[in-house]
């Protein structure tokens, strides 16, 4: 394995900031949480209706257990309500995010179709 | 399926882009290319040698064919030598990669103890 000359590791608290939001939904969950959405279904509503749900309630209780999301169970409320919002540490995400949008408008269709580069620039 | 009253639609370009980052390594490969590395093994070496090589490879094709990274055989090199380096597109990520950085760094440790559920390549 030879060394890299002229690269650095990656840090330990990227590594594992990636590691959470390098799971299949995770971004465009956390997108929509910043858009808005509170309730499972608005969730949904927000990916298209894309997102299986059994993989949306696994992800939202992986992002309450990170500490971006809140779980709360509205007091009151019949029938029993359920609310995501994001905590200190999820807000601190909207930076990210205002760089996803960017890129995601700079770069046109990036991930989906085969992308030719270095022409259309 | 109740619709959204508070909350916005993740947009299309959101969720592509999005499709492509929320890739298990995915981010830190990118990560890596920001910070100096080209060849295959400089990859590994920046991940701390924990990444699987035949995901790294399957990655490294990924970003080419999404026009993040650029394939180079370099010429006239014995052994033959391949190069991955950021296309327009992939310097880009640059924006987003500081403010992963930023949101890492004042997270602390927060991804570390969550247990990834299976799901996330």
């Amino acid at each position: 394995m030879s060394r890299c000359r002229r690269c650095a590791p990656v840090p330990e608290e990227v590594r594992r900031a990636a590691d959470l939001l390098e799971r299949r939904w995770l971004l465009q969950i956390v997108y929509a949480a910043h858009s808005g959405a509170t309730r499972f279904n608005e969730f949904r509503y927000a990916l298209d209706e894309a997102i299986p749900p059994r993989t949306l309630a696994a992800r939202l209780a992986e992002l309450e257990q990170a500490g971006v999301l809140r779980r709360t169970v509205v007091p009151g409320a019949r029938p029993p309500r359920v609310e995501y919002n994001l905590t200190e540490q999820g807000e601190r995400l909207s930076g990210l995010l205002q760089a996803l949008r960017e890129w995601a408008d700079a770069s046109g269709a990036p991930a989906g179709e085969v992308v030719i580069t270095g022409t259309s620039e």
